[in-house]
């Protein structure tokens, strides 16, 4: 893959800190007010979940819709493309709670022998 | 997904900038030297490309191993679990390929109509 190719451009965006959380949080149908979104992600500023969301519709993975009510009603979803995109995020996210045990242990033998080799 | 599970974690370092890269080039049993990764991956700084190594290393993810020999050989190559997660990465940007003129044409579509309402 070309560091200049748009397919890497893309990838970075659905493998992003916050994307992959939002496209895991919205697949499956799911629409979400702004506020719910930032409650469930937890630790993400309200400029970085923004601009991450703006970035997912440009892409066409997110689908914003802004109602015309007072106080404005804005919600956010996945398209088709999102929901395929999100589908295999969410895959990847799966397979490492399932093996999160495994990387544990992992990261005790590493460290077990680098304090050993100092 | 808590803020604060090893989970999250996890993903983090598997949808790393680089450590996508790492593990699609891994991928399929492959086996590369430092400079030969940093080559096809492009743009990255050898200090990045090494922490990142190191992390996937922890992870119980890349295999490193150095040959007894002057000067010295050091090569890297997945585990088995670096494989499985390898393959969802893998699936993910496949399908990023497949899917970035559909990207290209919204995003199109997202500024003509962002600078129409400008």
């Amino acid at each position: 893959m070309d560091a200049s190719c748009p397919e890497r451009g893309i990838l970075e965006h659905v493998t992003s800190r916050w994307g992959v959380l939002v496209l895991i949080e919205l697949h499956g149908g799911r629409t979400r007010r702004f506020s719910e979104l930032r409650r469930s992600i937890g630790i993400v500023t309200e400029k970085m979940l923004t601009q991450t969301l703006r970035t997912l519709e440009r892409d066409g993975f997110v689908l914003r819709r802004a109602l015309p009510v007072i106080p404005p009603h804005v919600t956010y979803s996945l398209t088709p493309l999102g929901e395929e995109a999100a589908s295999r995020v969410r895959s990847l996210s799966e397979w490492t709670a399932t093996h999160a045990q495994e990387v544990l242990a992992a990261r005790e033998s590493y460290d077990a022998s680098a304090s050993g080799a100092a």
